[in-house]
């Protein structure tokens, strides 16, 4: 009954296997080896970009602040939800990364921008000539941060809004894969095609044990990428191993097969709220996240029986018993439908008391 | 026959075996595991500091940098060796993290400073107001870039130069185990016991994957760090794995098993060497690095058989058949006395001919 | 009939007088001068502040940017009016300058911040434990961005809200002299004696060259802030004629009188609109800025006349000829009754047509 | 007997003149005004470059540290001598503004880089791939730090090294008019068409308040720096006084009558202390500034007299009473005949006693 997090679950064993076959021998430190080669080749071909650059780094909060740090000047502000990680999250790691640039917040309606209000807020900033922070790139986050997703129409609006300002797209996917399964097209099509310039490609929440791509379809600026990755202090020495986590999560669609897993354990457990009259959700499920509300003493007695999960925005300090109170429940790769099962069970029966 | 750097080796088996063991079911994320509980734990008493604050990253550089963000201001400069890995080996990570402190390169023998150099250095920064950066910490590598050590009386003078001005000291230890491994002293008067302030304690390098401790000694300063870590997308989310490295690493002694395997196949190319009249020793071999001068047309003949190490400051481009040049080589654990041997086999072969 | 703003009006003549009286042989540089202690003890003096340290800069900028580095770490937010000149106005030098710490934005009414609102943003913030940024000091303007101003009352709700959070306070007093004026209190009052913790203490836009105060009531972060200065490239070398401004700025309360008249003028012509049926205020009037809105067709009017003013989030263009458009008008210390009649006689006469 | 510093000196009455001038009435501020139209105008037609772009701002290491930061990038490493001011006297200001860029420091004599020298420190640099610093701009000094000028030939030689490494090249001309005045030849020559991309063209040590020009010879990189100068609180409001020290500097070849009076007395001091058996000449004289030594009992009899001038690298704590110091002798635009006649009387009559 553990939803806290898709960080908090086990690393998938055919990752661990592939870390196990990359431990034999020297290999050249720092991605000269033939296990980083595979892997930005599996990359490449999976995103239909044979002139994309990859570059690995252990973490997504790196691999967004990097990504950025490439885009903006220190003198520029980036659009991003009022909700996104990088401003929630990070600790200010954008911001650190960029040499100071500013995080402009544009409102969302269950965790998506919608691309006239990205426009509008865009044309709002930079009227003042040099006074005001200038016009930087554009970030969302695919599956947003409230589990909902942008489908290929919305994702073309938001880049065309971006593009028409002349500006960057950068997109944080660190649930990439979930996205993809619920809306069933390809890498390229919801990435490069739909008009994102760069890409945090993330497999660490989805099984792998710390491992993401930055992924530049923009070759100009790669190089740039490669030395702030290095002054940032991630670039991984061994490197053979953060490839090899990737090369595994790759293979034989294990990634496309995690995620769908995960989407399928979140969907079953929707589908088991929704039948219940005290529950009522927060956000529409559509990946792996599910944001609903159910009464305080609910919550007090699921946490009394083991179950793992944060609640959202809400504290059970000083909540009267019968105060809906909303959660956020997150399933990882590794849960399967008896774990979901016994929560719900265990949730039908406080309710029941 | 590689010895291009500790980097290229593998990762010690018992160390994937804990990452292994670590690897089952749910844990909390960001380090609230109870692996990195142990990992602290272990650490804390393998250096008799029980109230030692501990973090983990990924990288050398990142220990490094964190280290030093946190002892200087951005208008401070940091003293350190002329030949140090945070001046020539980092793409200006230390700059980035202290917010654009200055280095000031003592000059070095053999790669070590000597303390009185030390305090003339120190000395003369700082003698103009507000115009100059102001004196910052001092940081030394140990084991040093050029292979040797600083025995306890050095240290202890090192760090009692540094203490006379108000200052504190880092030391990069990223090879604190192939140290520790010749002075035979136990870590704490390797350290704390010595004057060190804040230490980088290295396992990628003597066998890990990529896992680097920062031990802080002083408890004052822990916060900023732990801030600063998160703000630059280093610290990890599934946190166990890192700590399962460090755990994996320091059970049984393995990692001072490990540093002695190292240099003890150092130490036997050394006296392999050491033997043969065409070559001259540029520095002292007490660890794992040996660097030594040959003829160019050995080197030639070795790399044509497929040794693997780097020509160091010199190189082959034009240089004379007979023309000594210096190379440095690296043992890493897994290094063998057969590897060791047939190196030495195949330089007397390529001498004699 | 120049309204833009109290950057475009000429030096009064007593600051230039004391520019060529300090203009005599040599002094010594970089504030050891006489002329610069003479203008700290008066501000001292003025302050009823003894102790408090005392940084002269060319900007408002400089002087907001440096008092902000001083009280955050660059993980920190900053707390400012959603309307703030920091945020606004100031192309990331906030974040510059404290090394990439956030701004979080509180909604204001008529530019001013609620002292609850404040408490619930604050409230709001590092409830993530290091994922977010730490809560930072908070900023106020005075008077405010919208011509406004904190009463006594409001200030001193201010500051214990922040100071109940452990936080500092900082205020850009850019207009400092206009808000003391409208309230007819103390300089202590309406600083220190209300928790402000460091203010930046203007004087350029009420008739200097180009001269603002640090002003630091907690001697203990004085230190840093000096060297963020020099760092900075904010310590002029010939600093007596910095120094000179202010002394002649504060001698025989020419800046009291300076600012009198500009909200003077300011009253003169909020008066003058307010008898015309046309005219609506966008904001009260209490300082020299005033806020109000009349037919696009007789802001062309009056543009044609070479009245001079900034709409104020509206635009001319495409605006129906009576449709409401909304100007800022300032008054500088040398606007004179004329000025603002022949203003208001002009706009009378374009509303008859 | 003043010579402590070109900074100490009074502002020349034609500077303030023509503040007094620009002091009439309305101007649009942030350099929107008259007054900084034609400043900029001036430079151009005085450099025969009339397309460079021309920013304004209140101090020479705020104009050195911008120029570098629009031509570094935060991994690069800057060259410049090891006496450098942006090494020495700027306290991190060029790691502040590039965001922690890296200064390599080239050996000199007497001030000055010789070409040879700095290509081969260049070529030492960037032979590490991502892990070193890369290879940024080159800056130099003219006058040097020592009082020493680069002729043309040197500079060219100095430009070329810089271009074949495909690296641009910055001077620090905080003394570009004593240079000129020493070499006779035009500023363009001395500048862009020497190969010079961007030039820090200082006034302020040669008769101005405080007030410095950064000239872009490309055009390309002007906007960044624009937006670099309002994000470092650069940017003065009250424009128009700071271009018309500028236009009262350059009017009537004013700029070169003072640095023909400060470069004279330079010489006519070097000539009188030349003709002193007990002083010997540190550094040539070709400037306005002298290094030379004497003995320390001397110095002591000058300063209870007195004098004023710095102790250049030596102390008079714990000195032999006939132990040689050296000093350093800075002569203002103001320093008369007289004035170095009554210094070079009192050092004759110290010896002679």
């Amino acid at each position: 009954m553990q939803f806290a997090s898709d960080n908090a679950g086990p690393v998938h064993p055919q990752i661990i296997a592939s870390l196990t076959r990359a431990n034999a021998g020297y290999a050249p430190s720092y991605g000269a080896d033939a296990e980083t080669t595979r892997a930005v080749a599996m990359i490449r071909e999976l995103f239909e970009a044979p002139s994309a650059e990859v570059w690995f780094v252990p973490t997504g909060t790196a691999a967004n602040a990097l990504a950025l740090a490439t885009l903006a000047h220190p003198f520029d502000t980036v659009f991003c939800a009022d909700v996104a990680h990088i401003h929630e999250d990070e600790c200010n790691a954008p911001e650190f990364y960029t040499g100071g640039a500013k995080l402009t917040l544009v409102p969302t309606e269950h965790g998506r921008i919608a691309p006239d209000t990205l426009g509008r807020v865009i044309a709002g900033e930079e009227t003042r000539g040099v006074h005001g922070p200038q016009r930087g790139p554009v970030s969302i986050t695919q599956v947003t941060e409230r589990g909902t997703t942008y489908d290929l129409d919305k994702l073309r609006a938001i880049s065309e809004v971006t593009h028409d300002f002349g500006l960057k797209l950068h997109m944080d996917g660190a649930r990439f894969a979930n996205a993809l399964d619920h809306l069933g097209c390809s890498p390229a099509e919801m990435s490069w095609k739909a008009g994102v310039d760069i890409l945090s490609f993330g497999a660490t929440k989805n099984g792998a044990m710390g491992a993401e791509a930055v992924v530049v379809f923009d070759p100009e600026v790669a190089r740039t990428l490669e030395l702030r990755r290095k002054r940032a202090g991630q670039l991984l020495s061994k490197h053979r191993y953060l490839a090899a986590q990737m090369t595994g999560y790759l293979e034989d669609g294990l990634w496309c097969d995690l995620a769908a897993r995960a989407n399928g354990a979140a969907a079953r457990l929707a589908k088991g709220l929704a039948a219940l009259d005290a529950v009522t959700f927060v956000h529409p499920t559509e990946a792996n996240m599910v944001f609903a509300a159910w009464p305080a003493r609910v919550h007090e007695a699921l946490f009394a029986k083991g179950a793992g999960y944060h609640l959202w925005g809400d504290t059970l300090d000083g909540a009267a018993p019968d105060a809906p109170l909303a959660a956020r429940l997150v399933c990882d790769w590794s849960m399967d439908e008896a774990g979901v099962d016994a929560f719900l069970e265990t949730l039908r029966a406080a309710l029941a008391q």
